[in-house]
């Protein structure tokens, strides 16, 4: 039977024009540019709207693979799934994670093995995002990037990557301009109402809420959330593309994913849970850790919205000199280094619909 | 035989002018304010130069407990030693530790117990700062402190908390009104040239130097440190005060106070050995931590010199918009408040010559 | 017949703890503590949310005041309407101007001469902030200023200023407490709802509005706004302090005021209007400016909502490292201190229904 | 004779990878792309070490620029002068000025008229910035490009521009590796020693010393500048490029340049010295000002080193929040935009040894 394998590279950024180390790789042989279909970086912006990192970074790698690809600049980010991160605040280090996937007709595994499945929105307007619409569109892309990943079973999806939207004043204005209102006139607070929209399209996708949503449950209704949905904002595009890593039967590769929510932003238990669950730890203690197989974990990580964690206040959300979100990646962050070991783990911020406010999913990518 | 008892409180704060957490402790009688020697605290500030939220909670606290003394506000900062830490980035949560002692002549108890003890250092120029007279003077202070304690041996010594001195642009110019030239122009990296001298004097005193210290070693010999220095810098004085922590055969207090160091900012295995010095931890693992006994634990924060940490790039030192000690306290916080179960802890940012280059020292007070 | 004589200070401060300008000026008997009744600072804190630099002034005030005025330091501000700005970027400069008032029995003056009037409103409930009932509570309260100053025509009014509360999380979750919705879950974004609604109170008691206001007009029409209004958002109250500075026939004073608008935030012409209409310049050029003359300058800035100036685009808006408060009094700070000749003017930010949408009120004191 | 014939123009830029506006200008025929010898930008970044809007907005240009002229993208950076300059504080807006340059035969004219030369020295090593050789090797760079312009008189030289480098904590370990110590170990810091000495070998190159250098002069002897330098540190470049603006009687271009030095921060006067040398107003007032004249403004800003502007305290080197350099920027910015009437003029950061310590040069490109 024809199945897919999927590899999994991460590789270290010197800037955010710097593609040495996938360029390096290729030029080895070890990666064909042609089998990738997606690549996660951790860029070293602020991760908040005026992060140029991120689209410098995809502009970069677009402009190295588009030879190889013997296709234009323009047309590699049709072709492979783009989501950068920006922000690695304290620990965190600046790096890529690129997936790749090939057909082959050996025979399948008997357990389920890595798989990854990718589609794009279509294009918004800026007065959608936020709302029901962005919500729906983005479940309807979930579902087709898990038919492209071979996984039939909503179970079998451990992580959810979405790149999407935000608003900038231009674009604001553009509304305005043909007399529609935005959500919100503040680009960053629209980063919030669109990672939200899109987390929230992921839990509709994949049948995680209690209820039928409401009109207005975009950041208001916490409740409502997805285990497996990491959505990242950025100015450089104004459509959402939705990335599925789960385990298939259909898949041979030598790898396996495995995630848990994380509770809060300390919830050292459910960082471990993630680990279990892909395999590389026994029980909730570190000394039975196989850290060695950690590919990369895929975390998300915020700034509870009730100004608490545990019953103690935290500041991060009354701080007009760094943004909640610079603040919860760089503690979670830290959390997450001290077990896997070193700071090139993809932690994102705003995990708005997430997992529970406060907390969020993480993911574990390892090796078999 | 005179023994003395030590008690720790921690309590939080709503704000750097709120300390109604202490007062409440003193109405109810839990807390006699005639026993206080010293209060560590952590504000919500930046704890950069332009942290005013550490003379601020000073300022309030001194004039809460000035009546209650019967003397002058100004005559509390003589009595008790004040230490704010500005900075509570991420899962940080301002609270101020209490430390009381009183002499009684219950018998002594068998093992050592937790003992306190302080000391001033006279008040330094601004030329002083950073260079070996401050290092000099600090290590006075220190063995003052550590009879002020009723400890002979070094090695009980677990903690030994400074808060010193800055620069200002005033203070700069001050300087070279008298024909003197400071170390640096710059307050911020005043800062760190402060912490390092105090915290050569703490391992001058101990014992901990491998060699005679150089004339320029401050900022510059990185194998040169202090395993127990913890050392912060305020704009609201100009002297030092000194605050030793260890275990006395003449104390009958109901805490001990155990430490070790951490070799990197994500050095969980650090981490872990301080909770068993302590003797809340068996040995390297988390099933046997018993949280429910932690008072606090003191931590010291940095982002590593060389800008790596186990060969991954971190980008705390290249950041422009948030300064190194902001994104270190954020990432170590993260990863402590993550084993302790809450984020009232005391890290503080800005470990030079504190630990190895990269490290710090990390003490646990813990209930008996 | 009584009159009143307005007298108006300022003193620079070394930090916002420093009160050693005003204390100076009472020990020499220039001023008397008894006659204040405002007093304006700039101090250096962020200005934001977490500006503590605001109420750690107000509190170190109050207690040099308490024992000279012979009451409690909370009933202080009770009695003398304090408001600090946060933020002196740029070439801004820390400084407190105190305005002092009594009566007496000297004959009237035959011009109109600077008299002040001060206000409380009711303490608002979180749920209030931004929405109809503080517009309309400012504007009584406004009335009552008015009438405090002895001023009956609305355009003998020169300069309202309003201190005006903001959300933090823990006041947002009061609400939801007693099941009531704050208008944002933004601690920052409250701070312009206040302010907004605060000033279109100030439109509303001057006759300034166009038109009825609608219910939703704070932050959505920019058309309405007072040219006269300057509100400051701070941590430290929950009801509003409102200060009406104008020209009176029942003053004695030295002193008058007068204002003009900044129609953007590089609009030189605007601010040399505000000049000649407190007398000290006699056409729109600086040849004939008398900066010898100024007391004070009061102004207001904001980064404009479309996002350009005069066509060209800005990037405060977009900015996630600075808030765009900061950047526009930095801007207008500095564009104002050119033609004062120095950086210890009032500028302060967010100037929501203050002026046209990008621009903003700006009021001379001047000796006659 | 043979003459050379200067064109100036500036587009507005839509982000740091937008070069839409010179695109245009190229393919309407009204810029020929082989005639470009210098592009000045602003860009939005802070500005600071982690500012990577200036090297993407420098690839992306020379990306646009490369198939035009025929060359590799690496090539186009040794044929042009690009100049970004990050930090559009306040109102600031981003734009790039191209200069254009070609060779005629037309008759010279009788007054002298803008011409431009460019030079670039040679590599540095990490522990050569800020040091005298760094001085040297500018100050031949500097002759170099003034025999480009054809302008033999010194005083004819109105405005140098120069990029130069900066330490980054991988330089500064390069360094250290080859056993070499570098002048700081901050990257931030290491930014205005770079420049310093930059500005330093245009004072030696034009005859602007007092006196002989001393050994440790650069960021000491604040009394040594240049009157027409402007440097800027860029992360991107271990070189720098030095661009040499004047008045030669070689040049039949449509444009004149004049300068001035701004004594401090606010000084108005000294700004409209500017205007005056520049022939677009006749004296110190703003009556005469023909705006509509005016290409381009190119100043620099810095926070006065003694933490003063005429006697009152400034805060910019005691914010731990927002660097110095942003400040200042946003603060003159402010100033300058206020007299051109836009924002899109050319303000840099940190004026070392450029003007008077506090003030900077300010040149003016004008239209005939």
């Amino acid at each position: 039977v024809s199945v897919q394998i999927v590899e999994v590279f991460r590789v270290v950024s010197h800037g955010p024009g710097d593609c040495t180390g996938i360029k390096t790789l290729i030029e080895q042989g070890v990666l064909d540019p042609n089998d990738i279909v997606a690549i996660l970086g951790k860029t070293e912006g602020n991760g908040g709207v005026n992060d140029f990192t991120r689209e410098y970074a995809t502009t970069t790698l677009s402009g190295m693979l588009a030879p190889l690809l013997g296709i234009a600049p323009t047309q590699v980010e049709q072709r492979i799934a783009f989501v950068m991160s920006g922000g690695t605040e304290g620990v965190l280090s600046p790096h890529l994670t690129i997936f790749t996937r090939r057909q082959t007709t050996k025979p399948a595994i008997q357990s389920k093995r890595l798989s990854v499945g990718i589609a794009l929105t279509r294009v918004f307007l800026p007065e959608e995002i936020g709302r029901p619409v962005q919500i729906e569109e983005t479940a309807k892309a979930v579902q087709r990037a898990m038919a492209d990943a071979n996984i039939d079973v909503c179970s079998d999806v451990h992580y959810v990557q979405i790149k999407c939207p935000l608003l900038t004043a231009a674009r604001v204005e553009n509304a305005h301009g043909r007399g529609m209102g935005t959500l919100t006139g503040s680009s960053y607070a629209s980063m919030a109402y669109s990672r939200g929209a899109s987390s929230l399209g992921v839990a509709l996708a994949l049948g995680e809420l209690d209820s039928p949503l409401e009109e207005n449950s975009v950041l208001k209704d916490w409740h409502q959330f997805s285990h497996v949905a990491s959505a990242s904002a950025g100015v450089e595009l104004m459509h959402s593309v939705v990335i599925v890593l789960g385990n298939s039967p259909a898949s041979a590769s030598n790898y396996v994913v495995g995630h848990a929510v994380m509770h809060d932003a300390i919830d050292r238990s459910g960082l471990l849970s993630a680990f279990v669950s892909a395999g590389i730890a026994s029980s909730d203690d570190l000394v039975s850790l196989d850290t060695g197989r950690i590919v990369n974990v895929f975390a998300k990580a915020e700034a509870s919205p009730n100004g608490q964690i545990r019953g103690y206040r935290h500041t991060m959300l009354d701080d007009t000199d760094i943004s909640a979100t610079r603040h919860a990646r760089a503690a979670v962050g830290g959390l997450i280094a001290g077990f896997a070991g070193h700071g090139a783990v993809y932690v994102s911020g705003g995990a708005e619909h997430q997992g529970p406010a406060g907390g969020g999913p993480v993911a574990v990518v390892a090796r078999v």
